[in-house]
């Protein structure tokens, strides 16, 4: 069932690795068929080398396992979070690649320093506040992935597809599974840039380095995405 | 028409992804038949994958396409401002490689802290002003390649091949594509370097290192560059 | 003899290389075959281009060569301090990879300030005191093998699967040779971002970033390790 | 003539651009023939692409050419003052790596905070005073030779292989061309690992990093040079 998503999955799961922005068995994809409210993830702690479309587990969005045989990744629970509350999005990507992870263990929101930023993300990209014992010690990762909609509370899913874990790292997503692959990459991009930008800025004297404008953030932000964009083919 | 410069523009497009500087869909390399006036620029949002030269738009200088049948870059503008105000200039090149990046986003002029920039660029690398508000919700693009034109004053293109644009990126430009692309690598290289001397630079209590002299500057830009030029081949 | 151990040493070897954590003839990976008490460990300064299971060097719990024409690692007496000390290890790795490296020469233990960390290691990786003149002029390699031990104490190895030796490098270890290579692989990763996190911290005015709790700490660990663990495939 | 020595030097000018050293033209390795005084150098701003052994220039140590159809290199003088000082070395390396680099731009000699450091050089690597403004107009790279030399002063050539040249880069030697490249690898990666192990300390408090002791110092070294050394196969 559903064999193109799965494809597409386990494709987007080896641009992950192909990236750089996983190692080992690290992070995963998972796409959604809205349709039929089915789930296709990469299966926990499996080799990149000879991943098949095959393996890929399919869950409904309680996360019982529909089709596979392996076991799904144990962030299931998280992705399901991000599909049942962001109507719009298709598709979720985890890693744990360095700058973004890095700022997630600084618990810091990572700032919109430059137009690389807004072509992506609308705005600062938000981070979560810390789990507490009982929630660490009950489902955690239904937890993670209810302190992202919290921390993305009062944001458009599709303006801003990242959120930053606190002590973890970055949960992306977007349209499709591809479009999710996308904005891990370019996160780790930008935050590696703005590590940089910050330790310019404080040669000149200035703790904190302002963020770009919201006429800039908009008009860079606008020009990939809706109605008016006119970055790229039709 | 213009089956050459097509060709080189592609292929120096495509030098810009396996350098590094690019990743995704980013970047852009343009380059100009004087004779003609015509400008080769490579497509918006094209996957490097399967670029082919057939691809690139002809413009004229005016920005209308000349020959193609996709939308070209979405920075021509931007370009084609750099052709008219820089006569001697036959390539363009503009990335969002980190480091470049990072100073820019910094807002920060790269200082000339060795002979490795000085072997390119001769002097300290320029960042434009910031656009106002009018500007940036004018025409963009345009606006972008007159601040740089305008940080630009007083400098010799074929001696200052890059400026930064603040908040934004590098733009590179030489005497042809191939040399633009090569500006761009040089560019990051130092733009790299300059951060790390800086940082270890402050370990001795310095706050701002000190630029080379302009002794040791002009040599080394002049060993490669001009008539008493004696590095590389004749 | 122990052919199956040596083509598994010899290949954690090449996968210490193919990783990025060793350069030139740096590094060392060594199994050991619990039953006989022998310890297969690759050549001293032997190229890893053409390595081959057959230059393996196999010797006793005591350091005397039991099997091999070559000289084995410089660090066999590190190691075999590791094999009679820590009873359930049955691989140990050593590189100088960059990261790990940095904070060995800066003598600091590496704090725990992510899952990602957590994942591998359960709590700070320790580094050791450095060695007396007595000690360095003595038993080198066997004074390294019991600093390591001495930071170890009251510490479970398979749950501290590392140290770092102060002014020197990292060593690691794990249930088989390539555990103890996933584990420092793990350990270049968290060194980095450990770094990032604390750079970034310190733009919020705090000297150190705080550890994570150890609520978050056990989790990670124990989802991966033990008999509750429900990570990857049974 | 010298074929063996030309086909060595253009191997190791390969092993530069393959180590990720130089890019572009950059960089220049040579190697010399004690017996009849002759030097074989990478010829000026040739692409490593197409580098082929009978391309290689042979010079005297007056840095006459003795055969070649290509301009040597543009630092030649550089190399030549380096073999009629330093009577045991056989080749010599210089390149722009980023780290090395961006010690020599900050004017700093780089600290020996470890035993990746000493196991290649035998304490602190030096840095050169800057040239004078006439040094500057005179003979360039001859007089950054002697400026190297300079900087050597008291030190052993084989137990000190490297200088960086202030507000340029590094070179380095060995008793071959391949140690010089080799030494040109080691110096990257440990001009790296300082400046992180600087970052590192200064969390504590340290705005300086002690430098290991002298003892730690002479036991690497002499564990892998002179004839007490056991690192490698005889």
């Amino acid at each position: 069932m559903l064999e193109d998503l799965k494809a597409r999955v386990c494709e987007a799961n080896l641009e992950l690795k192909r990236s750089g922005l996983v190692i080992l068995t690290w992070g995963n994809v998972s796409g959604i068929d809205r349709e039929s409210g089915l789930v296709a993830i990469k299966p926990s702690g499996v080799s990149y080398a000879d991943m098949r479309p095959e393996q890929m587990v399919v869950v409904d969005l309680e996360g019982r396992v529909v089709e596979g045989d392996l076991r799904p990744s144990s962030d299931k629970l998280t992705h399901l979070v991000l599909y049942r509350e962001f109507e719009g999005i298709g598709g979720v990507a985890h890693t744990h690649s360095i700058y973004a992870t890095a700022w997630a263990q600084a618990c810091r929101a990572l700032p919109c320093y430059g137009t690389t930023h807004a072509d992506n993300f609308r705005g600062q990209i938000p981070v979560t506040r810390k789990l507490t014992k009982k929630q660490l010690q009950g489902q955690y990762e239904y937890e993670t992935g209810l302190a992202i909609v919290q921390a993305m509370e009062g944001r458009e899913p599709l303006h801003m597809p990242a959120t930053l874990v606190a002590s973890h790292g970055p949960f992306t997503w977007g349209p499709s599974p591809e479009a999710a692959v996308e904005n891990s990459i370019v996160l780790e991009q930008v935050a590696q840039m703005a590590l940089v930008s910050e330790r310019l800025a404080t040669v000149l004297g200035d703790r904190f380095l302002k963020p770009i404008s919201r006429e800039l953030l908009d008009k860079h932000f606008l020009r990939k995405h809706g109605k008016d964009a006119y970055y790229g083919q039709e």
